[in-house]
C-alpha cells in the first residue's frame, strides 16, 4: 500500500474518531468532571489503538461502521484513563503528557482519579448505545473483549507487575509477560474488537490475534528504546523516566542493539501473521505494524 | 412478608453472591493485585445492592438466575471499587472501612487505585461470560445500565459534585441532585438490572424505576442521619466525617427531625410505587425498602 493512501485514510479516520470522542465525552458532566475528562482524551496522542480497530474492521470486511467507530473510541478511552491514573503521584508521578501538564497537575488528584474512573465507565457506555445502532450480540462481544483487556488479567495486572518490579531485575520472559498485559493486551484487543465487527473465520481470527500480540509487544520494545534515546520534547512526555525510576526495560535487560533486533523480529512476526491470514484487505494493518516499529515518538 | 422468610432468603442469596464473588474475583491476578481486590470486596458490607438486584429479578419473574447473580456481583464490584477510591488520601482520606483498615492503608495507594480500576473492568467481565450462559442481548442491556450508573452522569459525576461541595452550602435540591448521582444511580441501577433479567412490562418498569429512585435517596438520607448520630464502632467506618470535612448533609441542611421525616416520606414513595407496579412478587423489595430506612448501621 502506498504510504500516501494510508496517510489520507489515517487522517480521515482520526478526524472521525476525534469528532466522535468530542460528541461522546460529555462536556456537561458535573462540577468540572467533563472538562477534566475532555482534557485527558481530546486533542492528543497518536491514536494508534483506534487506527488498529478501524484497520482490523476493514480487513474483516465489517459492514457495521458505527460499531467499529464506537470500538475505536472505547479503546482510546480506556487507554487515556490508564495514562491519567498512571501519571498520578502514587504511581509514576509524572507532570507532562502529550506535551501538556498531566490531568492531576491541571485539575488536582481527586478529579484526575474520578475522570479516569468515569472514562472507564464511558468506554462501556459508548459500546452499548440505546436502540439498534449496534447489534446487541456485537455490543456484548465488544464489552467482553474490552473488559478482559483492561482488567486484572490484562492492563491493570500488567501495571501491578510494573509496580512490583521497581528496583528489581526481571529476565526477558518476565518483562515480556508484564508488557503483554500492561500494553499488549489493549493493543491486541483493539485488533480483535475491529475483527469482531466483521465476519472473520477462525483462521483469520487466529492470525489477527498473532498480529495483535506481536505489534503489542513491539510497541513496548520501541517505547523503551525511545525512552532511552529521545528527548522529552520529541516524546511529549518525560523521557528517561524508566531508568530514573529504576524500572527494568527492554533496553536495560537486552541492551539497545538486541532490543532493536527484537522489535524488528516482532514486526516480521506481525507481517507473517497477516500474510497467512487469508485476508484480502490487510494492507493498512501492515502499514501500522511498520509504523509501530519505525516511529520516532 | 414475614421477616423470618425474608431473612432466610437473604442469607441464602448472600451466600450465593459471596461464593460467586469468591470465584470471579481472581486470587491469581498478578503481583498482589488479586489479593487487594479480594480484600476490598469479599467478606464485608451489607450487600444491599446485590439483594436489590436479586429481589427485583424475582419480582420480574426472571427465568435467568445466572444473569441475575452476575448482575448482583457486578453492582457490588462497582460499589466496592468506588469505596476503595473514595477512601484514598486524595479523596476522603479514610483509614477504616467495614471494620477493617482501608485498602490503601493495607496495600498502598498505587495498589488501591489499580485494584479499584481492575474491579470496574471485572464488573463488565462478569456481565459478559463466554458462551451462552447469559443471552447476548441481556449482556448488552446489563452493561448499558451499569456503565451509565457508574459514569459521569451517575456515580462518578456525583462524586465530582461532592468534591466541589466541601465547605459550601448546598440547598436541598442541589444536595439531592448530588446524591441521586453519587449513591442513588447505582442503587436504582441494581433494581433495573434485576428487572432487565425478567420480562417486565412498561408499567412495572416505570414503577421499579420510581421505587429505585426513592430508596436510592432514602439510603443516603439515612446514611447522613447515622453519620451524625452513631459511633464509628457501630458503623464499621469513621463516623462524623462529613461534618469534620465540612460537607453538606441532609442533617446539616434539613436538621435531624426533618431528615428523619424525609426518609420516611421516601420509604412511603417506594412502597407506593411497588403497590402500583402490578407485580405479584414484590414483597422482598418492600422489605428491603423498610430495611433501608430502619437500618442502624
Amino acid at each position: 500500500m502506498k504510504r500516501d493512501a494510508f496517510e489520507s485514510w489515517s487522517r480521515e479516520s482520526l478526524a472521525a474518531v476525534e469528532q466522535a470522542l468530542g460528541r461522546w465525552v460529555p462536556a456537561d458532566a458535573p462540577a468540572g468532571l467533563g472538562e477534566a475528562m475532555r482534557y485527558g482524551v481530546l486533542d492528543g496522542g497518536k491514536r494508534l489503538r483506534p487506527l488498529l480497530v478501524l484497520a482490523a474492521a476493514e480487513a474483516s470486511e465489517a459492514a457495521d461502521q458505527e460499531a467499529a467507530l464506537r470500538a475505536a473510541c472505547s479503546v482510546e478511552l480506556i487507554h487515556a484513563y490508564s495514562l491519567i491514573h498512571d501519571d498520578m503521584p502514587c504511581m509514576d508521578d509524572d507532570v507532562l503528557r502529550r506535551g501538556k501538564p498531566t490531568v492531576h497537575v491541571r485539575y488536582g488528584e481527586a478529579m484526575a482519579m474520578l475522570a479516569g474512573d468515569a472514562m472507564q465507565a464511558l468506554a462501556f457506555e459508548v459500546l452499548t448505545p440505546p436502540g439498534d445502532a449496534v447489534a446487541p450480540g456485537l455490543q456484548a462481544r465488544l464489552c467482553a473483549l474490552l473488559a478482559r483487556a483492561a482488567g486484572g488479567d490484562g492492563m491493570a495486572g500488567g501495571q501491578a507487575i510494573d509496580l512490583a518490579s521497581v528496583g528489581r531485575s526481571l529476565d526477558e520472559p518476565a518483562l515480556s509477560d508484564m508488557h503483554r498485559r500492561k500494553t499488549g493486551a489493549l493493543l491486541q484487543a483493539s485488533v480483535m474488537m475491529g475483527a469482531a465487527c466483521g465476519t472473520t473465520d477462525a483462521r483469520a481470527w487466529a492470525a489477527l490475534a498473532d498480529y495483535g500480540a506481536a505489534i503489542g509487544l513491539a510497541f513496548q520494545v520501541v517505547d523503551d528504546i525511545l525512552d532511552a534515546t529521545q528527548a522529552s520534547g520529541t516524546l511529549g512526555k518525560t523521557a528517561g523516566k524508566d531508568a530514573d525510576h529504576n524500572k527494568p526495560t527492554y533496553v536495560t535487560v537486552l541492551g539497545l542493539d538486541a532490543a532493536q533486533r527484537h522489535a524488528e523480529a516482532l514486526r516480521n512476526q506481525a507481517q507473517a501473521a497477516l500474510a497467512g491470514s487469508g485476508l484480502a484487505h490487510a494492507a493498512r494493518l501492515s502499514v501500522l505494524a511498520d509504523k509501530v516499529v519505525e516511529r520516532e515518538s
